[in-house]
């Protein structure tokens, strides 16, 4: 695992530029039919071509047979050691939606959910409402007035939202601050009615009360609302303390993520989250118009772990074919240093993330070995980089744009 | 190295089935002659074809450099720290026979011997005496009456015993116990004398005049008998407190094992112990016959490593290609994950364990690379899996096995 301290007393600040393109759930595995992965049979010359000027190698998010989720999976591409950096499920979820969360407030993933007449779940996701809907029953519950909180509440895609919890100015909760340490009203399960969130140490008896009264007085607004007449949370999360990138590496980092969830991990570190639009051609030009405000740049590319998630071999091959036509935009750049890597891999075979290393590609003058015919699994495990952690990919990024000094005489 | 703690937070209890078959002291070096290891040279057409279906790579069972004893190689292989968790070798000969030890028992490793007029040792082995005298003389140590203490005495192959030190009910040493800190008689050198057990702290003290005693009186009972008229112990030891795989990793792990050393180990960290037969044929026979009763299995197949011991190059290739002929009975009975594994190396020109990674390969559907291939040193070292820590095997198992869940949101 990279030595943070270390890190941190070597590096200096110097106007070379590290580009991390991250290509969500990248890694797969043989198909098993044709014994082939989906890097193996995309038509991705560029990526090819890179890897054979690149040094390759394979990245491990968390350790062997882990599987990562979302936030592990980048906190270590970041350079973070994930296991000691946990990101609460709710804490995502609301900065993915640009919520303010902030200290002494704590947040919640939920589902608008479909209840019948005992109050038992029978739909988690109210048919996979519209987001048009969302929005509106969203609007209602945050003017709901909440004794002792202010509460927010975030609309996401469909069914999905945040809410946060803050302590209202003068409140007894104001100086201490909510505690996220309670269970979820969420049973994760059709035929069940939701649970009663309870707080599991006593100094999270007064944030129960809170919560509990929110999911009471949400439950009467939306009675008799259709499809969506219930809400689900989990995940309860009071925001990490992270070390912030720019402290740590020195560095003036921006994120480009048509994503939210990847804005607010990015948020997180203390990178600076850009505008961009929907697709991997409006981030690279993103990336060219703010090329000289920032010496870092995280991109993330959603389309290969969405198409993997879904089981869809062939639509993963082709968001790999997508990326590799859009990536001359980058490459002519030229970045000091481009990190190709994945957060996870998410096989199509498997319909889900997995523990499987990850292809890696680090392309940077110092380091011109171009050992791998092309950009897959096998020929990066054949790579001189080998298997490392992925938290050692900032060390070597910050090496090969001479960002290093040396260490003892 | 895995993190025990992470890897307990994320396993699951499932239907899948792993097996790990141990070759003991597996990997081989290059015949000085012919460039070639024993793998190489062995027919072994099941393992070369289930290395082209295999993750392979090369394991490393407690560090670069470390020669482990058959001790801290199986826990390696069960994913166990070796370096954290130390097994006495009185422990792991008491075991091997099967003799309970218990809280506040010490053991120790033993040899009959034969000493001349003056005492001192001129055959340290009683010219390898028959197992049955060695039954004789153990039933008469085994009635000596040692004030403060129960002893056992368990007979070993030929010239080997294993002494069991109980504090004796309402003894002064009952409540504490023995304390292990001991020096051992066994000079382990032909041509001196035993050496005074001595205690190396002072809370030792009373342990070691239980010990003194029992020495003195068995060489009073073996006085005149022949070849063996003496006793030399080694490797003081109380049992070690180890998590055991049940809790760790959910799992009902079995062990079938021909020999007693390798059965006590798998009962030390909690697997059950299958009665068995002398062959590797025997060995998946019980598989098959309990393949209904646990989700682990750990097979140990010996011959590999008494040949590697015996320097004897022809006999190790031929242990290879035996168990490879008997491989089907096991691979017909399809287990999810079927690791192959050795607990160490043990070259044939070196007559010895050695700290040589040593090959490796895991079977399972949800890794299906076969970048190998065949089953040897050189093939497993250019795998996908790379060279690993012995201890990683087993969160590799679990999570191709889908015993392992997500991590982090």
């Amino acid at each position: 695992m990279a030595d943070f301290d270390l890190i941190h007393s070597l590096v200096r600040q110097t106007d070379s530029r590290i580009v991390l393109l991250v290509l969500d759930g990248l890694g797969g595995i043989p198909h098993p039919e044709t014994g082939r992965s989906e890097l193996d049979v995309a038509k991705t010359p560029n990526l090819d071509r890179l890897a054979r000027s690149s040094l390759t190698g394979l990245s491990l998010p968390v350790g062997h047979g882990i599987t990562p989720g979302s936030g592990p999976g980048h906190l270590a591409l970041f350079g973070y050691n994930p296991v000691e950096h946990l990101i609460g499920r709710g804490i995502l979820e609301a900065l993915g939606l640009e919520m303010e969360v902030g200290p002494g407030a704590i947040a919640a993933r939920g589902n608008y959910c479909t209840l019948d007449d005992s109050g038992v779940i029978i739909d988690r996701r109210a048919g996979r409402m519209s987001t048009r809907t969302n929005q509106e029953l969203s609007t209602r519950l945050g003017s709901l007035a909440i004794d002792g909180a202010e509460i927010a509440i975030g609309a996401g895609r469909e069914h999905r939202l945040a809410v946060v919890f803050r302590p209202a100015p003068g409140s007894p909760s104001a100086t201490v601050g909510f505690i996220d340490a309670l269970t979820d009203n969420d049973p994760q399960r059709e035929g069940e009615m939701p649970q009663e969130v309870t707080a599991v140490v006593p100094e999270a008896e007064s944030t129960e009360r809170v919560v509990r009264d929110f999911l009471w007085q949400a439950g009467e607004a939306l009675r008799g609302s259709h499809p969506a007449n219930g809400v689900v949370l989990r995940g309860f999360s009071a925001m990490p303390h992270l070390p912030l990138m720019p402290d740590t590496f020195r560095l003036n980092p921006a994120a480009i993520a048509s994503y939210p969830m990847y804005r607010g991990l990015a948020k997180l570190v203390g990178m600076k989250v850009l505008q961009t639009g929907d697709t991997i051609e409006d981030e690279f030009e993103t990336l060219r118009s703010s090329w000289n405000d920032h010496d870092f740049f995280f991109l993330h590319y959603k389309a290969t772990d969405s198409a993997g998630e879904d089981g869809d071999y062939h639509r993963k091959v082709q968001a790999l074919e997508r990326l590799d036509r859009a990536l001359p935009a980058l490459l002519d750049l030229d970045p000091d240093v481009l990190i190709v890597a994945g957060d996870h891999s998410t096989p199509t075979a498997m319909a889900a993330h997995s523990w499987h290393p990850v292809p890696l590609m680090i392309r940077s003058r110092w380091s011109p070995y171009g050992d791998a015919e092309g950009f897959s699994e096998r020929e990066c495990a054949r790579g001189i980089l080998g298997t490392i952690p992925a938290t050692e990919i900032m060390p070597v990024a910050l090496a090969t744009a001479m960002k290093l000094d040396k260490f003892g005489a």
